[in-house]
């Protein structure tokens, strides 16, 4: 059967690093922003434009009267784009086995039974991860941070509420639920290598 | 350091198995109906009416006028019993490094920072292995075992919440949650204790 691994995650929990090592692990190709290349290939818009439209959720227009038109069209724009993407990450799957981090591919993959990987951490060790992967000349307080951190995930909800059945982050919707505090990720990729390898043998 | 792990879980879903096979594995010391027992052996009780009293939560006595002073009297018992249980769990942890099966002890041995598990399963999963492990003469049919299972959890829960400072089942309080769906118990165990041990060496 096909092999899907699909990674969910807090923003600072690391998940894009578990879902790199374990795609490397588990020698399988490993999609994350080769979809947002895509997506600019295919829509002739700039990566920075498509993130922002892609990760911040409809829902999160302003609802002012006066606005309602550039909403309904601004709205209209994104679910095309959503559709492109899922199509792009639907385009992927039926080639690849693979780990894919984040774009609700969990949710847009569910025909192929993905193993769902949700990976979290506690606030201080995220504002901890975030300050030391920092790009240079950011330099955020922790309070900054923290905002910055909601901020995001929050964006991440909203989108990902738009088209799931379950709520972003709901462990009912994953397979293993993985709190990265106190962790170091490479020292348990075997591990989580292996819980994959058990669910896919025992298919 | 100390190493305690502790095992929440949804009933049916194989928490029980997966906390005795971990402690098998890691050459730990096992608790679970033996911290019922102890708590026979110190109050004189039937365990049957101790695990009525513990596993219902207090909130949930009738709210009838007429059985307020039954509901007080009912319910300082329940405290009592509680306090005396969280007294054996943090004896047992003094002096064992041990795997401790439900009855709250994430929340009771904070103190130690244990690695806490919670472990969880899609309903007709549980149903599944409620039916297969079923005691001799039970025949519940599939929505009776779902009420039950529903019934069992929801008193979990709410004793649970009476002396801890989060919900029961909220992931963000746990290390690791894991999704039994799919997945023969037997076969993880390596795995999930290599991320147990991944923890501990880590700090």
């Amino acid at each position: 059967m096909k092999k899907i691994i699909t990674v969910s995650r807090e923003f600072g929990s690391g998940g894009r690093e578990l879902g790199k090592r374990l795609a490397d692990y588990l020698g399988l190709s490993y999609f994350d922003s080769e979809i947002a290349e895509e997506m600019s290939k295919q829509t002739n818009l700039d990566m920075d434009y498509l993130s922002g439209k892609l990760e911040r959720g409809v829902a999160h227009y302003p609802a002012t009267f006066a606005s309602s038109f550039s909403r309904i069209s601004s709205a209209s724009n994104s679910a095309m784009l959503i559709a492109k993407q899922h199509k792009i990450i639907k385009d992927i799957a039926k080639i690849n086995d693979c780990v894919i981090v984040g774009r609700g591919a969990d949710a847009v993959l569910s025909e192929y039974a993905p193993f769902k990987i949700f990976v979290y951490a506690d606030m201080p060790a995220k504002i901890e991860r975030c300050k030391n992967r920092a790009p240079e000349g950011e330099k955020l307080t922790d309070k900054e941070l923290e905002k910055k951190i909601k901020s995001i995930d929050k964006g991440r909800k909203s989108m990902y509420d738009i088209f799931s059945s379950h709520a972003w982050g709901e462990k009912s919707a994953y397979n293993l639920c993985i709190n990265t505090t106190g962790l170091d990720i490479e020292n348990i990729i075997p591990a989580v290598a292996g819980i994959v390898n058990a669910y896919f043998n025992g298919e």
